[in-house]
C-alpha cells in the first residue's frame, strides 16, 4: 500500500512509492448494506464532485448542494438530487459530508442564514472534510452539539486522482463512539480512515504532516542545490542522502531535482502534483494554529514565507517541489 | 545493512534502523596482503585513536602523531611508533591519514612549520578524514599536488562506536584512479566507502546530508510539538507522519519526542548520540560553503542559528534531537 | 514632543528621547464643554483604569464595567457608576470606550449574550482601544453598523505611565466624519490622536509599527553582540551605528546593551518597559494579518518566533530589549 | 553633517538626510605640509581611482598599481606613476593604501608572489580600505608585522560620489599610536575618520552597521507592505512609523516605497544607490564572522538569504531598497 501523500489537488497523477507500509490503522472493508438512507454532500468542487460520485457508486442516494449553479447542474445530470441551500440538505439527510475550500466557507455553510444548522435534525452526523483551522472545527462542533447533532472533522490526503479512485486518506477527529458510523461513509471514498482523537485532531494531523513535508521539501532542495554547486552529481547525492540520515519522503519519493527520479513533478516541469498555492494555504493554517497555541515553529514559519514568496513570483500553480527551481536560479549580472 | 548515520561522536550507541537499503555503492572486500608498508596516522582523538588501532589490527604498522602528548603516550603503549611532528611522520610513511577537529588544525598539520609538506615524499597518498570546509580541502589538495603527492578528502559518518567497530562510512573526494588505493586503507576502518567525485566532494556530501538532517530534525520537533499542543497523542502522530509524506529519518528512526521510540537519545534524556555543538559546527561549514558559492539556504541557515542558540542555552553536549525539548518549554508567567 | 513608543504595559517609566519631532498630525485642543453626558468604559485593567479616571478628571461621568469584581470595586470607590454587564452600560451611555486584552474578549463584550449590542442605542459611538486583529475590528464594525451605531478602532501606544499621565497616542480607524467626536474623548486620555483611515487601520498602524520595532530591536541586539565579539567597545559601536545608516530607535533611544545608555530597561536588568510576552502577542497579530492578506513578512515572522522562544525561556516578563541577553549567552561546555 | 551611509558603490547620488549629528569623533583638519613623500595606491577601480586622485589633489605624489592595464593607463594619463606589481609599489613608497574587491584579492596583493610583502620596507604603513573578513585583516596584520611594518584596516562608507567629493567615512582598526599617521592620508579622501580599536575592528564596525541596515531595510519593506495591504496610505504610514518606535534610517531617510520620499532610489525605479549584490556580499562577511565567533544572528542570517535570493531573481544591480518591490508582488493565478 502506498505512503499517504497528504496532498490535495494533485492533477490525477499517481506517484509510485518506493517503500511499503503496513497500514494497519484502519482496515477498509467494503460492506454491502441492505438499505441505504440518503447522504447529504455540500461542496461539489474538484474534490467534492468525485467524492460524492463514489458515494453514489456505493449505493447511497446523495442529496447535494453547491454555491455554484454549474457545479450543481453537472452533478444533477449524473442522477443526484440537488437542493437550494445547506439548510434544505439538512432537512432531508441526517448524514452530511461537507468539502469546502476554506474556514469562512465552512462557517457560512454551517452557521449562515440558510446554513445546515437552521434545519439540522437531532442526532445527525455532520462530517467536514475541508482543510481548515482546527480551532474553527472546534467551534463548529460546539454549535452543532447545541443542536443535538454530532460533528466530526475528517480532512483528506490525496488529490483529485485519489478522490476519483476512492483512495483518499481521511484523518478523523471527534467522539470515538461515532467513528464507526463515519467510517462507513468515508471508506466509500478512501482507502485509509484514521481515528486521531477529539474534534480538531484530524485537522491537526494533516496540518502537522504538511508543515513537516514543506520543511523537508525545502531542506531537500537546499541540500541538493548546495551539493550540486559544490560539484556533486545530483543522482549520486540523492543516493547518498537516501542511504543516510538526511533521507526523507521528499528526497527518496518525490525528489525535486529534475533528472533524479521519473514520474514525479520535477520530471515534468513541476506540472501536476500539489500546487504551491495550496501548500502556502496549509502552512498558513499551521501558522495560525501555532500562533494561537503559542508554539514556536521557526522553520515552519519560514517555510510558509518561502512558499508565500514563490506564489508571488509566478510559482503558484506549479508543484511545491518547484522550490528547487526557485532556489537554484543564479545571479546573472 | 544499516542506514548511514553521518554523525560523529556518538557515544557508542548503535541505533537500529527500521528499513533496509542495498548499499551497493561501495562493496567492501577484506583483502589479505602479503606485505604491508607503514601507514601514517595524525590525530589520535576520540575518533582517530580507534581508527588507527583498526589499521594495526589489519596488519598495518602505524606511525603516529598527536599534538597532545598523553594521546601519543596511550597510543605508544599499544605498540605503535610515535613521532615528534607531522613532518617526521611524512618522512617515514608514504600513506598518511589525518583526523583533526577543524579547518585550522588541518591547515597547520599539512602546511605548518613542521607540517607534512615539509618532508612529504613524492607519490605519497594523503587522506584527510577531518570534517572541514571543502574549499580548504581543495587548497590543501593544490599544495599537496605541488609537492608531487596526492590528496583525498574522506570525512566519516558514524560515531565513536562505529570507529571502534570498523563500521564507519567514508565519503571520498579526489582523483578517481587513486580511489582504490585509498579504499584499501579505509575499508579497514569502515564498512562503506563511497566515491563522490573530485577533491572536496566528500566534504560536500557530508555537509549537505547533515544540513538536511538538521532541518528535518527541527521540522520533526516542530510538527510533533504543534500536534501535541493541538491534542494529538505523540505516538499516534508519529505513526501518521511515518506513513505519510512528512516521513523522514528524524521521525521514523530517531524520533525526538520522549516516549515515542526506544533506544534513541530522546528515550535517554538526550544523552549520547550526536552532540548539538557538533551539529552546530557542521551547519557552520554548510553556511560558509553556501556563502562562498552564493547558494541560498534559508532553512539551513536558520537551522544553524537555532543550534547555535541551543549551544548557548545549555544544550551543547546533549544530542541534537534535544531541539524538541528546547522548543517545547512553555511560557511560565 | 516625544517619539511615540507604541508600547503597552510600560511600568510607569518615561524614557527620554534624543530627537524632537513636530507631531503635527493631530493637534490636541483641550476643550471645555458646558454639559457632558456620561461615557461608558468597559475594561478596567492596568491601562483601562487610569484611562477611565482621566475621563472623569475631564468632567465626564463614567459608567463602567469589568469582568473582575475587584476591578469594579476599586473603580466604584473612586466615584464612578458600575454596571453588571456591557449591555447595561450600553443602555445608559451612547459613547463607550472598550479596553480589552485580546480579540476573543472584544468579541464577547460586543456580541456576547449580555454584550453591548444587546442594548446599544441607535447612533451610539463605540470606540475600541484594545489591540486586536484588524479583521476582527472590521467584523465588529459590521455588527455595530447593523444596529445603527458607529464603531471605531483606536489602539494606543504608550504604557501604564502614559495612561496615567494622559499622554497616550491613539491610532484611529473608522468613518472620517466621526473622527472629531472620537477625538473629543480620546484627547482626555492621550496627547496624540491620529486618524489612520477606514475601520481597522488604527490596528494596522500599530501592528506594523510594532513589527518593525521588534525586527530592528533584534537586529540591533545581533549587530551589537557581533561587534562586541569582534572586539568593538559597545559604546563606540552604538555611536558609530547612530551616526550611520544602521541607526534606529532601538539603537539610539532604547539601546539593548547594558552600559550604553541610562534610563532604559537595559540599564535596569530589563525590568519595566514593554514585556516580551506583549511583544510576542502583537507579533502574533501581525502574523495573522499577514497570513490572511498573503503578505510575505519573513523577518517579522522570525521575530515572532524568537520572542515566542524567549517567552518559553523565562523572558516573558522582561522588557523586549532583553533579546540582547538572550542572544549573548555563550556556549559553556 | 550628513549621516554616514556605510554604502559602497553608490552611483554618484547624494541623498539628503533629515537629521543632523555632531560628528565629533574624528574632526577633520586639512593641513598643509611642507614636503610630501610618495604614497602607494593599489586598486584603481570605481572607488580607488577617485580616492587616489584626491591624494594627488592634496599634493601627494602617488605610485600606483592595478591588475587591469586599462585602469593603470587611465591613471597614468592623469600624471601618476604606475608600477608593474604591488611589490614594486612597496619598493618605492613607505605608505600604501589598498582598495580591493574581496578577501582573496587582498591576500594576493599582500602575500602573493609579487605582493607587497616581497619588497616592503621596515616601518612602512599599509592601510587596507577594502571591505573584507576581519579575520583576514588580522592575518594580514600578522604577516605585515613580521616584516617590521604596520597594517591598519580602514574600510569606507559612502559610494563613488563620496569618493569623488572626498566625503568618505573611514572606520579604522589598528595600533592606536599609528592612527594619526593614517588619518593624515585618510582625511584627504574622507570627511570622517573614526578610530575603532585593534586591527579588524574597522571591518567589524562596517559589517555590523550594514547587517543592521539590511535587517531594518527589509523590516521597513515588510511593515510598509503589510500596512498597505491592510488599507493604510503609504505616506501616512511612513509618517506614523517615523514619529514612533519603528523609526529607522530606512524608514525616515531612504524609504523603500515609491512615492513616499523624493531623491531616493525608490523614487527612481531603484536605480543608483547601493546594489543588492554588494549588500549580499557584506551580509556574507557578517555571516562568516558570526559563524567563526559562534554568534547567533538569526535575522542577519535570514536577511543574507533574502538578498541572495533577490540576486538570483534579477535584482542584483538594483538598489537594496528594492526588497520592497521583491516582497510586494502579488500572487497572480
Amino acid at each position: 500500500m502506498a505512503a499517504v501523500l497528504m496532498l490535495r489537488g494533485c492533477a490525477g497523477l499517481l506517484y509510485k512509492h518506493r517503500k511499503g507500509y503496513a497500514a494497519s490503522i484502519a482496515p477498509v472493508c467494503s460492506r454491502a448494506m441492505a438499505s441505504k438512507t440518503p447522504v447529504g454532500f455540500i461542496g461539489l468542487g474538484n474534490m467534492g464532485n468525485p467524492m460524492a460520485k463514489n458515494l453514489i457508486k456505493h449505493g447511497y442516494p446523495v442529496i447535494a448542494y453547491d454555491v455554484f449553479p454549474e457545479a450543481c447542474k453537472e452533478f444533477q445530470d449524473s442522477g443526484a438530487q440537488v437542493m437550494d441551500s445547506p439548510a434544505d440538505v439538512a432537512e432531508r439527510a441526517d448524514r452530511i459530508i461537507t468539502m469546502l475550500p476554506s474556514s469562512p466557507n465552512a462557517v457560512e455553510v454551517y452557521t449562515g442564514a440558510s446554513g445546515i444548522l437552521k434545519k439540522v435534525k437531532k442526532g445527525s452526523l455532520l462530517i467536514d472534510s475541508s482543510t481548515i483551522d482546527p480551532a474553527i472545527s472546534k467551534e463548529l462542533a460546539k454549535a452543532v452539539e447545541k443542536m443535538g447533532a454530532v460533528f466530526m472533522d475528517a480532512p483528506v490526503s490525496g488529490g483529485v486522482g485519489a478522490a476519483r479512485g476512492g483512495n483518499l486518506t481521511f484523518m478523523v477527529g471527534g467522539v470515538e463512539q461515532e467513528f464507526d458510523a463515519a467510517k462507513e461513509l468515508l471508506t466509500c471514498m478512501g482507502s485509509n480512515v484514521i481515528y486521531c482523537g477529539e474534534v480538531g485532531t484530524g485537522q491537526a494531523a494533516k496540518i502537522c504532516n504538511n508543515m513537516l513535508l514543506a520543511i523537508s521539501m525545502i531542506g531537500t532542495a537546499e541540500a541538493m542545490n548546495l551539493g550540486i554547486r559544490l560539484g556533486l552529481d545530483p543522482k549520486l547525492l540523492a543516493k547518498i542522502l537516501n542511504m543516510s540520515s538526511g533521507r526523507c519522503w521528499s528526497s527518496d519519493t518525490y525528489n525535486p531535482v529534475p533528472g533524479v527520479m521519473e514520474g514525479v513533478p520535477s520530471a515534468n516541469n513541476y506540472q501536476g502534483g500539489f500546487g504551491t498555492t495550496l501548500m502556502a494555504k496549509d502552512l498558513g493554517l499551521a501558522q495560525i494554529s501555532a500562533t494561537n497555541t503559542k508554539t514556536p515553529v521557526p522553520l515552519g514559519s519560514l517555510a510558509h514565507q518561502i512558499y508565500r514568496m514563490m506564489c508571488a513570483k509566478g510559482y503558484a500553480l506549479k508543484d511545491f517541489s518547484a522550490v528547487f527551481q526557485f532556489l537554484r536560479e543564479e545571479e546573472n549580472l
